[in-house]
């Protein structure tokens, strides 16, 4: 049977959340049912509600970094057990036997991934609903198991925001020796700068805002570079393997290309369009550097992620909020106002 | 004692080239002297000669394409023999200790490589002299081994063209079952279809030029598109899983970077300067693509290309010239018209 259960809900674009009742589907034999207690904001969710990227369809509730307990499995789930501490990212589905799908890059399907949020669910073909619920229904392939040992709440943003990092670092092998620099410190950076840290890799944050060095420094950063000093930047020419690029606006990206040593990469993960500047191929052919972007992991990589972050006691800063609190805390978002990512405790949301 | 061998110079900027007598240095204990037997003709040559990118110093001996025969070999040297056929590409010497130098990025050097023209010795501080001359005398560790069964005069673009191309098509895993493009049809990009072709990869050549299409499956292209036309373009959609860009001239790259397939890679290494057209980074973040330069390669893999060319027979289209053409040939090659590089038969090239 089918359940109905508390959500919040955005019925139109760019208006606030409002309570929603979502329906659950009953269990498929390979789903597992989630009561959810914990939901990161991404900055996606603002963007959906607001459909700046075009496509979303209304209500939209909102929420892919989901942490929960397990409180049923269907007749074919063998890898989960009721009451185990599980997640759920980005995706829910994909076709799972195209090129993509099997070589574990899921967020690449070729016929589109289904989002945890405002995707179409595959079977029924009805819209799929975030993690800013009771509840949620995930087919057990896309369900992730949460290490032992972490803050569960703290560990919620790892589902998006850590992926979104740590699948960039591993792939241009971020580790001991390295020097990895990160540019912005936000929900994605501040992932950027611990996950960095925790591979052992060497951490430079590139910031506009001297005031972010002290804590640039806790979260794991050995250097801070400041930006918008020539000098600086000058100084740093040619340092760097790697380079995550957080920031979620227009930038030039050739004072930091500058930065990279010889067959060094830029990973942008921030930016979604086109670069007010020119890009320079010159330093790109002379020293072999690279500009590559990155879009979140693959449900593999997410689970070595969540085994990584629980073996080195990685977790996100946050500030956790009730349900009713969304609306401002969207606000606070637009304005930067958040060390380092709002989690919205599920509890607070109770049956309407 | 130095001997004087016949040469040919620029002795100004953007002259006709002369006659020059080139003094060959004593041996040192590791150095290998070698008869030139053919120099292939680069664009880079042209670009020195013009002070395209600053800092020539005249005269100017260009040619960094060097095939020939050990005529001696100092005290220390045991890797070669007197007779021997060799090579030698677009370095002579580098700091040999530095992390690149260490990981057989000579190229990368962190103090500079030594070009083959234009650059300055590391012992003596004398300019270097290139191909366009009788003989050469060169450091051991930057001469290569000459695979058997190849025509030598048709394998010295294997030096600069050749390892141009052939690099980042290993970097970015060219083989059975990926789909490689090319774009641009000169020097480089007909290396590019025939290297590609012969790793196994089912490649497919970018062109404005309609024209070009029967040279270009003759060369190893199984497909060709006009880049000029948009339906074409359009079909081609997500369809790479490398490109190597050799257009040597400003162009746009987001209609190639449509063409990648996620995760793929589009590889410059044919224009150097400010890209006329701004990139959009929304592309490369949501199908993680990749835009990355590529400087010729390292020795090691310049041996491993030419023994890869000697067992698969690549060598490239050459057009042979005596000594006396070459400024014809410069005329020419800013016109594209050679198929596919002018090679100087050095023994056109008598004692003045
Ligand atoms: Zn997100
Ligand atoms: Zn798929
Ligand atoms: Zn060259
Ligand atoms: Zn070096």
């Amino acid at each position: 049977m089918p359940q109905t259960v508390a959500a919040y809900a955005a019925y139109g674009q760019a208006e606030a959340l409002k309570p929603f009742d979502v329906e659950r589907r009953d269990l498929r034999e390979e789903d597992v049912e989630i009561d959810i207690l914990y939901c990161g904001v991404c900055h996606s969710d603002i963007h959906t509600v607001n459909n700046d990227w075009g496509g979303s369809s209304y209500p939209v509730v909102p929420g892919h970094e989901i942490v929960g307990k397990v409180a049923r499995v269907g007749s074919a789930v063998t890898r989960f057990q009721v009451g185990q501490h599980v997640a759920v990212g980005c995706m829910v589905d994909s076709c799972r036997k195209c090129n993509f799908c099997e070589r574990d890059l899921e967020q690449h399907c070729t016929s589109g991934f289904t989002g945890t949020y405002g995707g179409k669910d595959r079977v029924d073909g009805t819209t799929t609903y975030g993690g800013y619920s009771q509840k949620v229904v995930v087919a057990d392939k896309f369900v992730l198991s949460m290490p032992e040992g972490l803050d569960l709440a703290a560990a919620t943003p790892l589902l998006c925001a850590g992926i979104t990092t740590y699948s960039p670092l591993r792939r241009f092998k971020c580790g001991p020796g390295k020097k990895v620099a990160v540019v912005g410190l936000g929900g994605l950076g501040h992932m950027a700068l611990k996950l960095a840290h925790a591979m052992g890799a060497e951490v430079t944050l590139f910031t506009r805002s001297p005031g972010k060095e002290a804590d640039a420094r806790r979260l794991g950063a050995s250097n801070v570079i400041i930006s918008s000093d020539p000098e600086a930047m000058k100084a740093a020419a040619n340092t760097f393997d790697l380079i995550v690029d957080t920031v979620p606006y227009d930038h030039d990206l050739n004072p930091y290309i500058a930065t990279l040593n010889c067959v060094g990469t830029i990973s942008v993960v921030g930016y979604l369009g086109p670069l007010g500047t020119t890009l320079n191929t010159a330093p790109l052919v002379f020293q072999s550097k690279g500009v590559v972007g990155s879009l979140i992991g693959g449900i593999a990589e997410t689970q070595e992620m969540l085994d990584f972050c629980g073996e080195k006691k990685v977790v996100s800063d946050i500030e956790m909020i009730k349900m009713e609190e969304i609306n401002v805390a969207y606000e606070r978002m637009m304005k930067s106002d958040v060390k380092y990512r709002f989690v919205i405790d599920i509890s607070s949301l109770n049956k309407n």
